[in-house]
């Protein structure tokens, strides 16, 4: 397949910066009060990034990285990432927030761009919904757009993407996913029967698709009321998404291990998190049918809601 | 080195489940309140234990777990473990308690057993402390008590464990140590210059200094004063410890990838913990001191009390 005349990657590098740009702005008129404070950044071996954080009303603790590095992959990285060393660049963007409200569900949005020798590359990202509780109709509506989104690139985009994102996001040590999943996908390149313009416009649709989607469950959530309760269930869930992000996310491990950022790393983490030993909700509880939905291979688009 | 008449695993199992028995009895007068509650479990590969919670006035959240587990070492325990598969055998008594108030210290302890094929056996273990506030004359004291363990057994055996420890308990992402470190020792065993009753005399000392270095350090701290702002510190450094045991701990990460009992496992992880983005405690300031207290190589037993 032909690269001329494709997207580069300081246009790719660009884009990046003005979606954290657009995403920022339109979170801190969703948020209302919370301003994002913004730290820029210098990798000692090559590039930098941009550092976003709010804390807000809306949002609690919600963090927008924007980062392009390059260098030389050393070995340890390169067999953290299953392939050969030598020369890369990475460049992407990446979001976790953990809103104040238990009503309100996390999200995690990443897309980015990677370069390897030999003129490899390829584009990989993602979304994914983390409800303190979950609710059927907001997996649903979520769902349904992050297919819309997918239908117009490939028919067998969403199917493929909504799998791996089950199998990705799941904690083996709690028999749990993470939340009700979404669409997570990587080495989207030049092996594919694609043209990079073409990856590259999934891949910006996706980023696109971030805040309509959380506009829309925040319309939905954020005015619901309720109590200390539901607080500390929202605690307790904070807690499994550390155990994901610390023990089992590749990029926040990789991260660690190789001398990377680490408070924009640690983005992810929420503001404050909650163990309970051997806690099991009551039976029937709101708090025990979310653990009930807590599984692969829930076919949310086509579940009726049932609010 | 002949092993005919030296301490057999049974005798170790059994001594190892009275050393759970006497510590929690000594913790639970010790608490004045709280009182353990038990969960017996079985392993389905072989064998089981008892873990102990005890959520009280003094230890906010603690755990004291017994197990004795054997079966086949599969190919990826194996390997984590830095060894060959097969028949095996592991007991020991793991503890760690977070205490309510911020002046006190969470303390660590671990005595374990191990046995593989063709015979092999090994001991390890350790104590080691991780003050929310670094009290350099409680450190000076807690080194002196293991030194005075270690020394009645072998000249070198504090500078070679404490060095282990600092080497340990580090969080290489944040340029820290855990806390204080203590001592940790691993694969004492049928290739060192011991016997095996002498190893085993070494491990009781270790296992049965608990109690007193944790009273003494009681006594100390418990009646202390604190403000809001000290258990907002103790949630920020409980986070450090939560990134230690997920991230760089191999027990728990071993415990967590090959299907052990999770809530065992995760009984270390702290009631509550905070991650704030970028904190940095203010010049001069109590917690600014415990920042700079946080390396490796500090010669704790020769330091004069400063307080």
């Amino acid at each position: 397949m032909s690269q001329i005349h494709q997207i580069d990657r300081t246009s790719i590098t660009t884009y990046f910066q003005s979606l954290q740009d657009q995403i920022c702005a339109s979170l801190e008129a969703l948020d209302g009060k919370g301003r994002f404070q913004q730290d820029n950044w210098e990798r000692p071996g090559g590039g930098g990034g941009r550092s976003r954080v709010i804390q807000g009303e809306l949002i609690e603790k919600g963090g927008v990285n924007f980062s392009a590095v390059h260098g030389e992959l050393s070995d340890t990285i390169a067999k953290g990432l299953q392939m050969k060393g030598g020369k890369f660049y990475a460049t992407g963007v990446s979001i976790v927030l953990h809103p104040r409200s238990p009503m309100m569900p996390i999200i995690h949005m990443n897309v980015r761009y990677f370069e390897a020798e030999q003129g490899r590359w390829w584009f990989g990202g993602g979304i994914d919904l983390t409800p303190h509780y979950v609710v059927p109709g907001d997996a649903t509506t979520f769902h349904q757009h992050l297919k819309s989104v997918c239908d117009v690139h490939h028919s067998d985009y969403y199917d493929r993407y909504k799998q791996q994102a089950d199998n990705y996001f799941y904690l083996p040590h709690r028999k749990e996913t993470r939340g009700v999943g979404g669409i997570f996908f990587d080495r989207l390149g030049d092996r594919e029967n694609h043209t990079k313009d073409q990856h590259f416009a999934f891949v910006r649709d996706v980023g696109e698709a971030f805040i309509p989607i959380y506009t829309e469950l925040t319309h939905r959530n954020r005015a619901l009321p309720f109590t200390q309760q539901h607080s500390d269930w929202q605690r307790v869930r904070r807690g499994r998404y550390v155990e994901f992000n610390l023990v089992w996310d590749r990029g926040t491990k990789f991260g660690l291990m190789t001398d990377g950022r680490t408070e924009s790393i640690l983005m992810s983490m929420p503001p404050q998190a909650n163990w309970m030993y051997s806690h099991v909700p009551e039976a029937d509880s709101a708090e025990a049918k979310t653990l009930s939905l807590l599984k692969k291979d829930i076919d949310w688009v086509n579940i009726p809601t049932q609010e």
